[in-house]
């Protein structure tokens, strides 16, 4: 028996005998010949079987004629030809002449989706829409980037941990809070792993990192926000300022978009016409204040009675760092201390600002990063400023009662990076499933 | 300024001025010269600093000396001093003579956990805990661990995937359920990603990993058994049997107890007395109605009505295999289907048994894996025996309905795999932060 080859490797192959095994994208069940396209993870090959005819020129009904007359789109199948290579077959040059047709599932003859399916039908039956190449590029993707990202930590001695998703209060607004029954009390889901990746630094684990999922009951229905979310997160020791911080965000993405790029650019280019710029280092840092002058003065009045930025006030922006830098990318520094949590450190002697930014991504916001403040009386002061119960806090900030380094990290959103890397329009797009107000399902 | 250089890295270093930053572990305040030892997240260095006299030879009060005199243990502080090789030191060889000391926070002087503290009280305070050089080590033994497995899978095209922890039912039985609530509705908390790395392979990826928390309200206190867990997850297309599977299953283990063996091994042996074994391959592999035979010959009675293993029975089938084939791992296969889940695939001709296995790692289970039935009807059948109702896994089926290849995989336990490798007596002992029913806190 020939074991299975993957549709990429065949090109690379002999003229021979081969087995494939995919799912039946096309049949075109033609008098003399049959034509199957078959996919599989990795690419699609035209199978050919030239029917069989008996003395007077009828077509027999012989195998694996009959299989292939029934097969339904979907259905997935084993088989074994000849493969040969020829120029005049457009899809790659190559095509398998058939021996056998084992079909290990028939899909029911129903296609619930079409290329032109809205966004909420293909979600509804995401498993097919996964089946699309460019589905599947974003997830190979997807692997490159966290695997560059986790690389990059692990070579130098960051250590990963695994931050408990249920937890006794809020790690961040009460607001958007999930609530679980837990036994005979409540839990509730983290909305971060905020507070455990700072329990790090006085763990006196230096420098760690983690990606996993995070939870919002945000009730809203935009293109970038979800009710949960897969965070990037990492935080680490010893810091001078939020610049060591931006210093180590902006090398982690260019690793990721090196990796990326060297393993998918051509690709990437092929099915989404886009091409992937690996950031240049130092990214442009522009302190808040100066980016709303910047702003304004491109005739954009950012509406808001805070202190904060919009998200046309970031398009803007990027738009001047993109004609000014030719960046992509821009960290907004500096926030004002009344729009940012009471853990985000503030300037020495201008306690109006924190050491603080966003990372703005083709202009939208993808990160949010900060120095901590890791002074407990100074912590105390903030959270009470910030209306919060210092009781409630206990155990958080027990944390820094016992000692704990300066310190700093950001957050950042995975599915945020892919939509922006690939030009596409929604988070849902690069979500292996997501999660939103009105869906749990499937 | 001499930038900080990390404590592992002084014994490489010539002698002369140096910067160091971690925490204190003891201050020996002596009338002529102060010690102190200052650990950081690689090591320990002992600082030094002799008391300067006046003409009278009595002890003045400069600095650091006073300083150092009023440092607690746990304050996180930045020296800078002359590093110098000393044979006569005992920890490491080298010492630093001090210069200057920055504290950057102050511990209160109080020290809630000692070496002889409870388990539980260690777990109060888990952060002062981990300042501990062993479970410091075991963060990153498991940060070693789980890159050699990512690293292992990214070589083989293997797709990341993030499956969402928030589902509209129970992913495995309904009895350990953790439930949300979901603006109008309930949603559930992923007891495993079961489904939805099943979905990957109708999806057509192929060959898809996570490594992601997964939860479970089980009510009980074992040592293995946790509220919140990391969950290790693999699923691959296009595989004959369960065979395949523990063949992946073994291939993966032996790369990450190779890397950590590499990286840490003597530390292990050093701090857990521990020597790291690479396991051979193949694992030795027993059906489990052989394996039960062989407990009762050895004198144990497995005490179940049914046809299952009890941890008593694994420990008595790993003292056999040790003895036997000197091998830490052991396959027991093909359970008994009456006490597998409805989706894992039986023997053609044998619907008694299951083409499934656990793996036991020195005594103890610490994965479930099998071969999946892909073909819908006999997957409903199998659901409505086990008294699932067709209807509530209509998402699941559909899965199913249109098309999808053989395929299989396993879920292993993080913190088990950890906790036997450095023959630990609970799961406590290698989570960072351990849930469980009566545990949410810190």
């Amino acid at each position: 028996m020939t074991s299975r080859v993957l549709i990429k490797d065949l090109s690379a192959q002999d003229d021979g005998p081969v087995s494939v095994s995919g799912w039946v994208d096309t049949v075109r069940d033609q008098k003399k010949v049959q034509f199957v396209v078959l996919r599989d993870e990795s690419g699609a090959v035209q199978l050919v079987n030239p029917r069989t005819t008996d003395a007077d020129g009828v077509v027999v009904a012989d195998e694996p004629a009959t299989t292939i007359s029934a097969l339904s789109q979907g259905s997935f199948i084993t088989v074994t030809g000849d493969l040969k290579h020829d120029e005049r077959v457009k899809l790659g040059g190559i095509e398998i002449k058939l021996a056998s047709v084992e079909v290990k599932s028939h899909a029911i003859a129903e296609t619930p989706i079409a290329a032109d399916s809205s966004l909420d039908k293909r979600m509804d039956w995401r498993f097919l829409d996964l089946r699309n190449p460019k589905q599947n590029l974003i997830f190979r993707i997807q692997t490159t980037f966290e695997h560059a990202l986790r690389t990059y930590w692990v070579e130098r001695d960051f250590i990963e941990i695994h931050t408990p998703k249920l937890m006794a209060s809020a790690s961040e607004s009460r607001a958007e809070l999930f609530e679980v029954d837990y036994f005979d009390t409540k839990a509730y889901l983290a909305q971060s792993p905020q507070f455990f990746k700072q329990m790090a630094q006085s763990a006196g684990l230096g420098k760690v990192f983690e990606i996993a999922p995070a939870f919002r009951a945000d009730p809203s229905f935009t293109s970038r926000h979800a009710t949960e979310f897969t965070s990037i997160d990492a935080e680490i020791s010893w810091i001078d300022s939020h610049e060591d911080v931006m210093k180590l965000h902006e090398e982690l993405l260019v690793a990721g978009f090196s990796a990326v790029k060297a393993k998918h650019g051509d690709e990437i280019t092929a099915l989404f016409d886009v091409e992937i710029t690996v950031p240049t280092t130092p990214f442009p840092r522009i302190p808040l204040a100066e980016a709303k002058e910047i702003v304004k003065q491109r005739g954009y009045e950012v509406p808001r009675d805070d202190d904060d930025m919009d998200p046309e006030g970031e398009r803007q922006i990027a738009a001047y760092v993109k004609e000014t830098y030719d960046h992509e990318f821009v960290f907004l520094t500096d926030y004002a201390s009344s729009i940012r949590p009471f853990y985000h450190m503030r300037h020495e002697g201008e306690p109006g600002l924190t050491k603080s930014y966003d990372l703005i991504f083709n202009g939208t916001e993808i990160s949010t990063g900060a120095q901590r403040e890791h002074r407990v009386d100074v912590l105390i002061e903030q959270a009470t400023e910030k209306g919060l119960e210092p009781e409630e806090l206990g155990f958080y900030l027990d944390f820094f009662r016992y000692g704990a380094p300066t310190h700093g990290g950001f957050g950042m959103g995975l599915a945020r990076v892919l939509m922006l890397m690939l030009h596409q329009a929604s988070i849902r797009e690069v979500t292996y499933l997501f999660r939103g107000p009105t869906r749990l399902l499937p």
